[in-house]
């Protein structure tokens, strides 16, 4: 057995989080691709089969009032707040990341006010984000310019409506400094607003501390809540009142059984809600976030930074040769996935997931591996790095 | 026993579509309410288990591909298409009703034209198209008009981009003139958007067969998916290249995968595609689709209107001296629900829903009955009546 190998052994067992593994379904693949698709959280197999043939085939439409389906965004949203630093009454969850991104942007813009004319966006984000922030900003009126994060305060200015960033890099593993960049969006007087698709779940968010305006995030990543799960929004007290949706739905009505042919927005989060939400989707998101009960996200943070240098310490180990690190050594800038960039990435992945250790491709040549402190040990980090310098060496 | 119980056993034996029912699970209460939530068809509990176990706790991220994930919004469109009278390649499943309306809004009010300044929508619209509309039209710079389905005709003009109509009257249950209101309205140069969220697999649409623009629809309602599972948003063949969505999600990009920051459309339905497909909603819809395996929505037709004029007809001998009926009587005027206006409409409902009986209740004084005729019986309706009319008289 190998330095590291016993190395890992020793981690796992000081390992205050392993007992979470055991939450989890999971078996001999080492599963690197949480950032992308969370593992299955034990119990939801159960708890959906109730939803479905209690809730749905026995109360049918009563479930609606009874089984607290209607409230359930909101329900759901105040479970998510405490993993992102906010005080309740601010988080609502339902519809895709992609939708959120145009409520909170578009909304930003209208509180900036018609003089703010510009929108930034990171060049270097997912592309979702870049398309729909295109969409708001020609929908209300503005111009929208793409800027690395780390241009972006020279890029403020009078005009600056409002800036759309990414907490966490989905390429590279990024971690950007939401705090420093909030406060300079802030001193040129416009709006930030945040996606935390890749943060969420994974590291501490802050956003009540640091005066986030508004931030989206994606649910079924670091959350575990099923594929295609709905995402959140996330809304600042301060400026409920002046969020001005641009998918004013019935179920952000003040009264929405009222059926009332002028829309009255509703107080609060709930403003963030558009139609009816998807109730299966959402309840197993619901059940996924028990596997949260009595854990710290700086207990989480702490794991993930543990796995990452051991991952990274281990792939110098046995392919340092083959492969370049394009994540950050340093941990405040580091997310909680590391991102390899060698020839042929593409190939090697699926050499990788056939060799049973699964992360993910994303062009043109990097190689992602997602690090859920809630399920993956660090035998799991050195048998993924052990594996990959074996497919390396073809 | 009466005479009408003895001709609804005698309807319901000559019933063809009578055995469909053990496709549900229902019980004994009379269930009439599928017009707001579909009963669970009985295979989608086992479906959706093994979506879960195995296709996301087994498979994980493999599933987008392996599994059909991916391609699960345009297939299940492919299923839902010959319902609404569609040929293939038109229709595509995902997100809300309220947000696929704003898609078809601005995407019509786009395709119209900078010169055509006005919007029209149906003045009895259930609330949420309205909502919707104000703000497709306020963004993009158009002014809305709300005007009565009969209206319309005499409210076109040279000024109109599009019309936004519900093909049923979510309350009364009219059936409107889909055919003779969107050849008015094309006649004008406008662009015909339809809600067909009463209608759908209910009774013939004739998407193609009319020339409607864009259409979207509601799937747990007669179309059985579950509750809050996605909707469904048509847009005609002709129209999908000038299809310019206010939503250009990654998803709908011409290459997902090459994650591009340019935005460039797909072709097809595709493009009606915004964020990640909530997979355990769409999967059970998918699965609650194969109820109509061998069913003809013409058969379907046929015995909706059987069942309306039969509950009518034992109303007015029950209880028509108690209710009024705000449905049409003629056949060619009314959906597949019965809509009966008395005093304290609320509590009346109440009392039935408590002696077994469940409807709703539309404010300020509509009790609303939905016939689903792949699950609801004669006998269901004669019931139905007797029991209203002993409610009523106290």
């Amino acid at each position: 057995m190998s330095e590291l190998n016993l190395r890992a052994e020793e981690l796992d067992a000081a390992d205050g989080l392993a007992p979470l593994r055991s939450r989890f379904v999971l078996d001999d693949v080492v599963y690197l691709d949480g950032n992308s698709l969370g593992a299955l959280p034990a119990h939801v197999p159960d708890r959906l089969a109730d939803v479905v043939r209690r809730e749905w085939g026995e109360l049918r439409i009563r479930s609606w009032e009874e089984s607290g389906w209607w409230t359930a965004p909101e329900r759901i949203g105040e479970r998510i707040a405490p993993l992102v630093g906010a005080a309740p009454g601010q988080v609502v969850v339902g519809d895709s990341t992609s939708v959120n991104v145009f409520k909170a942007v578009v909304a930003a813009a209208r509180m900036a006010g018609e003089d703010r004319t510009e929108i930034l966006v990171d060049a270097t984000t997912f592309p979702t984000d870049g398309y729909v922030a295109e969409s708001a900003a020609r929908l209300t009126g503005r111009t929208l310019r793409a800027v690395t994060p780390a241009r972006v305060p020279d890029a403020l200015g009078p005009r600056t409506a409002a800036v759309l960033l990414n907490h966490v890099d989905y390429r590279t593993g990024r971690l950007h400094d939401l705090p420093s960049l909030t406060a300079a969006i802030h001193a040129a007087g416009a709006l930030a607003v945040w996606d935390l698709c890749h943060s969420a779940g994974a590291l501490p968010v802050g956003l009540d501390e640091h005066g986030v305006d508004l931030a989206v995030g994606c649910t079924y990543k670091y959350l575990n809540g099923g594929p295609g799960s709905p995402a959140f929004l996330y809304v600042r007290r301060a400026a409920q009142s002046r969020f001005d949706s641009p998918l004013p739905g019935w179920n952000s009505h003040a009264d929405p059984f009222g059926m009332s042919p002028s829309y009255d927005p509703a107080p609060g989060a709930v403003r963030g809600r558009v139609g009816t939400p998807d109730i299966l989707s959402m309840l197993a998101l619901e059940a996924a976030l028990d596997v949260w009960e009595g854990v710290q996200v700086g207990a989480v943070r702490a794991k993930s930074l543990a796995l990452t240098d051991f991952f990274l310490e281990c792939v110098a180990e046995y392919a340092g040769d083959r492969v370049e690190s394009v994540t950050p050594v340093a941990h405040e800038e580091r997310g909680s996935q590391v991102s390899l960039r060698c020839e042929d990435a593409g190939e090697v992945m699926k050499k990788l997931i056939a060799a049973g250790v699964v992360g993910d491709f994303r062009p043109p040549d990097v190689l992602r591996f997602g690090f859920t402190p809630l399920y993956t040990s660090f035998a799991d980090a050195e048998r993924a790095a052990r594996v990959l310098a074996t497919v390396l060496r073809g």
